[in-house]
């Protein structure tokens, strides 16, 4: 650590931080819980970050919650290029996933070169879904939206036809990281069925 | 660490996520840098967290920077109770505090206990300014809106009348984390005195 930024290395950190501005402006497909409109990318990931620091205590013994947390900030800035794509859409996810790429490469290239290095290899483990830390991050990341739709009378699922195999496929994730998660998920998701607000 | 919450653990959790997705709709009196519209108090909470993860070298020697992320992730969920209020606006600020103390209580005493008093604990460490963390959370805090400002011809600065002096006396604390933030800041007020965005 060293206590003073050169000038330059600083004006790099600030042009992240006016590039990253504009995740502000990426819809997700997801309603607030207010349903006043659609929540947008970096509102969303403060609240997964967040969620993730109220569930540290419920992480598998071992997991580095503060890296859960920097890959929650970090992970959706690539849709500041590559926008936001239905995760019930696997063609649109397939396209989206190639501009991810190409967009972290210019996004965390503006980036003095060790915090460069530093954010690619964060968003590169969440990315991959092979740590535990990232296997958490990701099914906080699916939560977050369950919520929403279960609070919501399955409004986003119903606009967008999603049927109740499709919700049980993406998010049965979820249970490799937190089994306690999935049985409050799954239970839920199973009543929206029986509910009604949901089809087969 | 446990690896099961409890189900009444894991509900408080998610009443505590539902309760501040409000947050999402409390506006700030910052323009986002696109000047689209006001950000809101949950997405400045994600950017200022990322600059802090951004700045985490450039921090005093033996900050605890997870602890600063931890802070500001926290650090405006009372608005969901008590608004924003400009930060130049001494009267409105005043009774805001009062109520921010009435809010911390309600909405972090949504969550089981021990995550209560350690979110309660890291939310009154913020706003008491004291530790090496929180003055650092402060200035980054601060650092956000100067930018914003800096970067959009002082818009919001115009519009609440805010003077070159009255921003000096409010922003002068960076300095105390961080000389070379405030260095990075001051040159430019200066350059914004003198392209006349702002009056003495």
């Amino acid at each position: 650590m060293q206590t003073q930024p050169q000038p330059e290395q600083l004006q790099q950190c600030i042009d992240f931080i006016k590039a990253i501005d504009a995740l502000k402006e990426v819809q997700r497909k997801t309603y607030l819980l207010s349903e006043s409109r659609f929540e947008n990318s970096a509102e969303h990931s403060w609240a997964v970050a967040t969620f993730a620091l109220t569930l540290a205590d419920y992480a598998k013994p071992g997991i580095e919650i503060n890296r859960v947390i920097h890959m929650l900030l970090l992970h959706d800035i690539v849709e500041v290029d590559a926008g936001d794509a239905l995760v019930y859409d696997d063609a649109a996810r397939a396209e989206k996933a190639i501009k991810e790429v190409a967009a972290a490469d210019r996004i965390f290239g503006l980036l003095p070169e060790i915090q460069s290095a530093n954010f690619r290899a964060i968003w590169d483990e969440f990315a991959a879904e092979e740590t535990p830390e990232s296997q958490f991050a990701a099914a906080l990341d699916r939560m977050i939206p369950l919520i929403h739709n279960l609070n919501t009378g399955g409004r986003a699922w119903q606009e967008h036809s999603v049927t109740y195999t499709q919700i049980l496929t993406q998010n049965k994730k979820i249970e490799r990281a937190s089994p306690a998660l999935w049985d409050y998920a799954h239970s839920r998701i199973q009543q929206a069925l029986t509910d009604g607000w949901i089809s087969e």
